[in-house]
């Protein structure tokens, strides 16, 4: 364990912020985010083909040893970091839902994710996952389950307006929420802001796709 | 010659359905075609990193010999894929810009693009050139180039509109329109219709996006 350890304790001395021991979950912690961010940044510059465990591991500046002992292959790493980006979806998700106003509540969930996308840099880490999806069987279950679950929420938040006669969607929610899903889609994976289209312009673009396809009754909105 | 066009020639014989001896220039194609459907569906399979010259090869059932005779590498291969696809759509573009009517002509242009997605099922090849285009600088300029090109013939085609007073678009074009391509693009990329959108809504919901974004006068259209 020490061998293992013996570089990466030094660092987690200088990263225990209060001056106290990291306890041993929060140390498990720091290096899994550690290998996840060292692997994101391996899998955008090389694709989930290209890059390989011992890339991670000098990324990471960890030993091999340090690193199986966390994730016992690069599926695994794949795996967690598609669990972390579903926990952090259900997150924003959660909040979208306490908002009454389903448009404004669509836009806030759309705009979350666009501005996300954006501010990780994240369009090549997707673009090598979509790829990877088209391939994988374990990796096209894990998008295909991410989703179903948050078209799912689209549905259930969509369809409580539409019962509350708030909304007069353009046709059945069934086949608008994965059409609206999509649109959202393009717009983030293209990362328009960083390509001359202002965060207010996309916005706007939003707002008004979510006006003109979900049709506000102006009923109790 | 003859040894790397042995088993070619026998399927060349049987092509030429008019039964008259094909061109050098027509063989040529029809090899050239060959490679490429073989190539497509080798990189839709396995990636563009995972995919072999070898591969290919074999499942093109051509002969290493042969096949280098018209392609020097995978990446010649990438680059008369991306061409090809080009072309394809520069005569789309060019059958759109005849339309008078630019809400029409755009979801024209738009349906066109994603029925031909769905229709040669090529989500999982286009899946794989994304990623590709984060990776390897030669795709990415590829790939950027043919946007600016097809952002180009949107903007005049448009603009000639905006003139006219025929149109009255949410914001300036020249942030509109890399939105609504991104928009296209997320329809087309997750082949609605494959997945219970029927290509009748796909169409209403195109047709919308275009009318609330560029917001047609009324006049003249």
């Amino acid at each position: 364990m020490k061998t293992a350890f013996g570089n990466i304790e030094m660092l987690l001395e200088a990263e225990g912020e209060e001056g106290r021991a990291l306890s041993r979950a929060e140390r498990r912690e720091l290096q899994v985010q550690r290998i996840l961010e060292a692997a994101k940044r391996c899998f955008a510059r090389e694709g989930f083909q290209g890059a390989s465990m011992q890339q991670i591991c000098a990324e990471a500046n960890m030993s091999p040893g340090a690193l199986y002992r966390y994730f016992v292959s690069k599926e695994a790493i794949i795996e967690e970091i598609c669990a972390a980006a579903r926990r952090d979806d259900e997150e924003k998700l959660a909040e979208m839902l306490t908002k009454r106003n389903v448009i404004e509540g669509m836009v806030f969930g759309a705009m979350t994710h666009i501005r996300f996308v954006h501010e990780t840099d994240a369009c090549a880490l997707i673009a090598q996952f979509h790829a990877e999806a088209t391939r994988s069987e374990s990796v096209r279950l894990i998008y295909c389950n991410h989703l179903a679950e948050v078209r799912g929420i689209f549905l259930n938040y969509l369809g409580a307006a539409l019962e509350r006669g708030e909304i007069d969607p353009l046709f059945e929610l069934e086949a608008l929420v994965p059409a609206l899903m999509s649109i959202i889609q393009g717009i983030a994976n293209n990362d328009l802001p960083a390509n001359g289209v202002a965060l207010d312009k996309v916005e706007t673009v939003v707002r008004t796709v979510m006006i003109s396809m979900l049709r506000p009754t102006g009923k109790a909105l």
